[in-house]
C-alpha cells in the first residue's frame, strides 16, 4: 500500500453519509473537526510543527536542516477539508492527502529541503455553512472584512462569530494574515479537475492558465401568500411564476454569452402544498470568461427577472452575495511546472478555488487531477487511483524541483 | 363583550408567530393540543359532554332535556382548529367559535333543542404536517385507507401512527367510523371565505352550492448533481429547468381550462449555492370545475412536464397524493337554511372543506362569512367583526330551526 492509499483510507468514511455516499463536512462541524485532528496527527508523525492560524486555516511546516524562526520564502501546498452537501471524496482533500504524500515520497529519496515546505488546509472553501466561499483565505488576504464574515448565519441561525469562538478561534483577532507575503514563495494547489478537459483530451493531470470571474447573488421575489384552490388567477401574486421565468432566462443568458449560470439553492415560504407561496428566495451562481461578459449576462438577466416580478405583481430584490474577479495565474511558477513535468496540457477553469484568491498576495499556481465524468459538487465525482497516483508524483517532482538545494 | 369576542380572544394567542403574524397550528402538535383543550374546556363549561373518537377528532354534544345514550340525528356544526403554515385565524376556528357562540345565543333565549346539537373539530384539515388534507374526516367516512394514512411522515421523519399513539390516539382503532350515519342528521360548516366573491356582491354571508374537484401530486424531477461552475451547459442534467418550465406550463394550462394550478411547496437536493440540483421535487395542487376538467388539465401538464425533462436529459416520477371528486351540496339542507335566513347568495368553492368530505355520508351545507380581500392561508386573512356577527348570526338561525321543538 502507498502513503497515499493509507492517508486516502483514513478519512474516507468521516462525514460520508451512508444514504447518499456524498459527504457533509462543514466548517467547523464534527466532520470538518475530525479531518482537522486527522491533519494534525498527520503533521505530527512527519515532525512537522503545526499551527492553526487566527483564521482557521491549517498549516504544517518542513522546515529546512538547521531552520529556525517562522518560515520564509516556503514552497506551500495543500487544498481544503471541507466539502458541498453531498460532496465528492476528492474535491479539497485529494490536494491535501498528496501534499503528505509527496513529502514521504521525498523523504524516503533523502531529498532535503532549501526552502521550507508548507502544507495548508484552508478553511470553509465551499461555503456550504455561512453561503459565502473561500472564508479563511479571503479573511486571509483581506478580501472579505471580517466584520461581514462574523455576522454569516447558519441554517441554524448561529453566526460565524459564535461558531467560532466555540472552535476556540477569536473572532477579534479574525482578518487579513500580513505574515502571508513572506512566508508563501509559492501556493500549488492540486485539485480534482471539475468539468472533462482532460478526459477529453485522454491525459491525466494539467496545470490552471486562469480562472472565471465569478459571482454569487440572492434573489427574492415576494408576493402574497393566498388559498391555492379559492384564489382566482387574476387575484394572484405567486412568486413561483417569476421565478421559474428566471430561471429559464438564466440558462438562455448563458448560451448567449458562453458563459453558465445555475439557480441550486431555493427557499420557498411558507412551503405548504395548498398555499401560493409568499416569496422565493433563491441563489444565482454565475461565471463567465470575462467580468464585461459577467456583468453583461447578469446585467440582461436581472432586467429580465424584474420584467417577470412586475407581470405577476411581485417585487424582486437582488442582493450581491460576492463577486470573484477573473485571476490569471502568473506566468513564472507555471512555466516553472511545465519545465519540471514536460508538456502538459493548459486549462481555464469556472471554479473558484484558494489558489485564485491567494492568487493577489503571493504566486500560484494549480494541478488538476482527471475526472472521467467530470462530475462534481456530487457523490458521482470521481477519479482513477493511476491518476490520482500521477497527480502525486507530478506534485512531488514538482516539489524536489522547487525546493532542490 | 359578546361570547364571540371572548371565545375568539381565548385563542388569539394560539400558535401565533410573532415574527409573521400568521399561525402555525400542525394536528398533534403543541398548539394544536392547547386549542383541543381549549374546546373541551368551552364544551364542559357549558355542560356538554365531550368525546375524542378513535380518529382524533373531537365531538361536544347538547343534548335535548332527558335524552340518553349516544346522540342521533344531530344537527351538527363546527370546523377544525388546525392551520396551514403563517396561516391566517379564521380559516377553521371561526366555525368553532360561531358554533359555541351559536349555543350560547339560544341558551339565552330558553331554547330547547329538540335533537342533539353537536360541535366537531375536524382532526388535521389542512394537512400541514402530513401531507394529506382532511385527514380526520377522511379516516372517518373511509375516503382515506388508515394503513396509507399512518404511514404518512412528518418533516422530522415521524409517522402519523407514532404522533397518534405518541397523544394516546390508538393507531390500530384508526379507521371508518360507522356512527356518523345514525349521529349526523345534518353537517353545517361554517367557514371564512377564500376568496372575494362575497366582497363583490356587497354581502356578509353566503351559502355553498358545490366544491370543485381538486387533486395534489408530487413531481420529482431526477437529474446529476454538478459542479455549478465548472460542468459545461452540454454536460448539464438539472432538474431545476424542466421544474421552472413546468411551473409556467401549468399557470399556462389552468388558464386555458378555466381552472386553478399551483406549486407552493418545495424540495431542492442538495440545496447548495454552486452545486447544480440532484433532484428538485415539487406538489402540484390542481382544482377544476369537473373532474373532466381536471383530468384534462392534468394530463396536459404532465406530458408537457415530461417532455422538458427529456430535454434536459432529467427523469419524471409524478404520484398522485389525493385525488378529491366535485362535491355538489344536496338541496335539501340549502333550501332549509335560504328559508331560514332569507336571500342569500349560493356560491361554489374552489377550496376543499370537511364538510365535502363527510357529503358522501350525511347531508351537509356550508355558510361562508365574507373575506374582504379573499386572503387566505396568509397571516392577512380576514374578517371584519361585523361580518363574523353576522356569521354567528346565520348559524343561530339555522340552529333554532333546525332544532326547533
Amino acid at each position: 500500500m502507498t502513503t497515499f492509499d493509507g492517508l486516502w483510507a483514513d478519512i474516507a468514511e468521516v462525514g460520508r453519509d451512508r444514504r447518499t455516499g456524498g459527504y457533509r463536512r462543514f466548517v467547523l462541524g464534527d466532520a470538518d473537526q475530525t479531518l482537522r485532528e486527522w491533519f494534525t496527527g498527520c503533521a505530527t508523525t512527519r515532525g512537522m510543527d503545526v499551527d492553526r492560524d487566527h483564521n482557521g486555516n491549517l498549516w504544517a511546516w518542513w522546515m529546512p536542516e538547521g531552520a529556525s524562526g517562522d518560515p520564509t520564502n516556503a514552497f506551500v501546498t495543500g487544498s481544503h477539508l471541507d466539502s458541498v452537501p453531498d460532496g465528492g471524496a476528492f474535491d479539497g482533500p485529494l490536494g491535501i492527502v498528496a501534499a503528505f504524500a509527496a513529502i514521504d515520497a521525498l523523504r524516503g529519496e533523502g531529498h532535503r529541503p532549501r526552502v521550507p515546505v508548507g502544507v495548508v488546509a484552508f478553511s470553509d472553501e465551499e461555503g456550504a455553512r455561512f453561503g459565502v466561499a473561500c472564508v479563511g483565505s479571503q479573511l486571509s488576504t483581506g478580501a472579505l472584512a471580517p466584520a461581514r464574515a462574523l455576522d454569516l448565519r447558519d441554517a441554524e441561525g448561529r453566526t460565524l462569530a459564535e461558531v467560532a469562538a466555540g472552535a476556540g478561534i477569536d473572532p477579534d483577532r479574525m482578518g487579513r494574515d500580513d505574515r502571508i507575503a513572506d512566508r508563501v514563495g509559492v501556493f500549488v494547489e492540486l485539485h480534482i479537475e471539475q468539468g472533462r478537459a482532460l478526459d477529453r483530451l485522454g491525459r491525466p493531470v494539467a496545470v490552471a492558465s486562469s480562472i472565471w470571474p465569478h459571482g454569487r447573488w440572492q434573489l427574492t421575489f415576494r408576493g402574497e401568500a393566498n388559498h391555492a384552490g379559492a384564489t382566482l388567477l387574476t387575484d394572484r401574486h405567486d412568486p413561483m411564476l417569476p421565478y421559474a421565468a428566471t430561471v429559464t432566462a438564466a440558462r438562455d443568458r448563458a448560451w448567449a454569452h458562453g458563459a453558465v449560470a445555475t439557480f441550486g439553492k431555493v427557499y420557498v415560504a411558507p412551503n405548504g402544498a395548498n398555499a401560493i407561496a409568499s416569496a422565493v428566495t433563491a441563489t444565482l451562481d454565475a461565471r463567465a470568461p470575462s467580468p464585461t461578459v459577467l456583468e453583461a449576462m447578469t446585467t440582461e438577466l436581472f432586467d429580465a427577472a424584474t420584467r417577470h416580478a412586475d407581470d405577476e405583481g411581485t417585487e424582486l430584490t437582488v442582493t450581491t452575495e460576492s463577486l470573484s474577479p477573473r485571476v490569471d495565474f502568473p506566468d513564472g511558477p507555471r512555466d516553472r511546472i511545465l519545465a519540471a513535468l514536460g508538456d502538459l496540457p493548459v486549462l481555464p477553469t469556472a471554479a473558484g478555488h484558494d489558489a485564485g484568491v491567494l492568487a493577489t498576495e503571493v504566486p500560484t499556481a494549480m494541478l488538476f487531477v482527471r475526472n472521467p465524468t467530470g462530475v462534481s459538487h456530487s457523490p458521482q465525482e470521481w477519479a482513477e487511483h493511476t491518476d490520482c497516483l500521477s497527480g502525486v508524483a507530478s506534485l512531488t517532482d514538482v516539489m524536489r524541483e522547487w525546493t532542490a538545494p
